[in-house]
């Protein structure tokens, strides 16, 4: 896939919460896991070791300054990082809070669920990640 | 999970290819994934962002040059990188080479099985693991 059948060179790839000249932020929309944000490298590139040593410093600035954003509003039981891409191969890392009541857990979000969704927990985080998505632009604009 | 229940200070987690003071990589006993390597922070803690910037950039280094062997000798389809520790939240990154034909391809290792286990090209890339193993620990040791 070059850049030119890529989704996440045609558009941001979610709801943006922070962009800058490398990367961009965005909350993800994936059902049950409100929490989960994606640090999306702008530049159309596969791997992580595609990035030179600052950029992939760079990278994993963002990723900490959400996972650290996640865990200070949020408490969860676990920040799940992920960096895969076999279906949309441009760099984009995943970063889930993850809850011991959420529909997978332990299991990966990937994996088959272990219960149901908890529509009442589920909303309670939702309604949290408008201040997230605050904070975490204001520690990206730092 | 405190370090006295923790799989992951007790043993090593898999084979040893690499330790040094802060980190050890292994390769991982995955059926149908020969090529599945985690880097171990040698130290009990559960987050990424528990690290110091410094040690940070220490794990991600160790991570990108499992990759970077990975990616020279066999030539995946894609790279997978991964720290969820659901099950056990004591800090890994998986490395993972993932191929077009593998068991789960293009879903992530923890999905459903997308077709059966080749078998014959699985033993192709685990014959040339010891070759990887060498240069992991070679480049790691410079």
């Amino acid at each position: 896939m070059n850049e030119h059948a890529c989704p996440l060179c045609e558009a941001d790839g979610g709801l943006l919460v922070f962009r800058n000249h490398d990367l961009r932020i965005i909350q993800a929309d994936e059902a049950g896991f409100p929490a989960f944000y994606r640090v999306v490298w702008n530049r159309h590139v596969a791997e992580f070791s595609d990035l030179s040593a600052t950029e992939r410093q760079i990278c994993m600035h963002a990723v900490v300054k959400v996972e650290q954003v996640l865990r200070s509003e949020l408490q969860p039981a676990k920040i799940n990082l992920a960096a895969l891409g076999n279906m949309v191969p441009h760099l984009h890392w995943h970063v889930i809070a993850r809850f011991d009541w959420d529909s997978h857990f332990p299991a990966p979000v990937w994996s088959v669920p272990q219960r149901p969704v908890d529509e009442a927990q589920v909303a309670a985080v939702a309604s949290q990640c408008l201040e997230i998505n605050r904070l975490i632009a204001e520690k990206m604009a730092l």
